[in-house]
């Protein structure tokens, strides 16, 4: 993703947060770190009135045509929140939650965590090249290397699925690591505090019941594997 | 939490999925599984004109006085989010990611996941009992116990956060599970698929640089060895 790295992020009075600006960074490498390290992510749309955050999938381009890289969101043709986001202004949220600080008190207790907001007006993916392209990102960036395993994709799933896109370009990176920040008195009153660091690991591969006797594919196993990391989070 | 277990949750068109219907659970002993497994949440709220999804801790209070346990936030009284939440209905989002549903096409991958939304209109919590309960719960609701262990917040602590709650009123619960569902035709070709669990595990506590010598409270050492469960998730 070293393409886009060089892209100065742009962020705007709404994509910056007000609050704790010391946190805020404007590398474009901490947004692709946030989103390497996210499964999925939160699209913050409002649909028939209020406000609502909906996990999805996604995807990203580093090479997309959009500035500075693209970002791609999918779901059903019936998406009420999918039909309704490319008429304003949304956003998308990754969160990827890194520990618990446990302070010593209640007040300056926090989580570390490594957060970003992409905002914008969403492009609905009309381009037949650029929507297989986009599907198959889908499904790489769940398992590195299986779009090319699986069969392609049919005219009529095609029709069924809505693809959107969104710039990489006016987005947020927040992030918060190391130690609690306790007030001196508390410090000097000599009670514990620290960090339980929590990361999301993988299980044993499973396979479907109606897949029985079938080897493990190597990029799921690789998944897998690296989803495992030896000694867990840290 | 089995106070308000049997309080039915009214899903209302807005709080429920018009998708995938049959996904959607009534029950409420769902929605506290989901918020039980659940880290944080995403706020979703419209702030200066753009939906944006804030994540952040909370706290349940089963028996509280909103109709069928109550959900607080808090953050700081600077806030924008919180300044504008109690103006506008809001929603709230619990996602716990169980697992990466490896089809053997790629408009058959998922995820298996547990989530829950609550939609309203925020209260600021003023009372200055209703307010110390609900900080204590905020705290217990990482480390179970903990607050008992910690000194009382002060009052320019108690000034500079505000607190909101929510009635766990208005909500519906989604959820997958299971193997991958896949078109005959690609079960027939003998292609692989199946299951990758994943699950949030907890690392080895890690003390604070100015805390070195302090014992790691039993609280913490509980909620550590809970979280590392013996074989990752299955």
């Amino acid at each position: 993703m070293s393409t886009a790295d060089d892209v100065p992020l742009s962020p705007t009075p709404r994509s910056t947060p007000r609050r704790e600006r010391e946190r805020a960074q404007s590398e474009r490498a901490a947004l692709y770190d946030v989103l390497d390290a996210s499964f999925l992510c939160h699209l913050a749309v409002v649909v028939d009135g209020v406000p609502l955050a909906l996990p999805t999938v996604f995807a990203v381009d580093p090479a997309g045509r959009d500035h500075g890289g693209t970002l791609y969101l999918h779901g059903s043709v019936a998406s009420r929140s999918l039909l309704q986001a490319p008429a304003q202004d949304v956003s998308v949220t990754f969160t990827v939650l890194d520990g618990l600080v446990l302070a010593r008190s209640g007040f300056n207790h926090s989580m570390n965590y490594r957060s970003a907001v992409v905002v914008g007006r969403p492009r609905v993916v009309e381009d037949p090249d650029e929507r297989l392209r986009a599907l198959d990102l889908l499904v790489d960036r769940v398992v590195p290397g299986r779009a090319a395993t699986l069969r392609r994709p049919t005219r009529k799933e095609l029709a069924a699925t809505r693809l959107l896109a969104l710039p990489l370009h006016e987005a947020s990176v927040k992030l918060r690591r190391g130690d609690p920040e306790d007030e001196d008195d508390d410090v000097a009153a000599g009670v514990w505090a620290g960090v339980l660091p929590l990361a999301v690991r993988a299980g044993e591969v499973v396979t479907a019941a109606d897949a029985g006797g079938l080897a493990v594919p190597e990029t799921v196993r690789q998944r897998a594997a690296e989803l495992r990391a030896a000694d867990g989070p840290g």
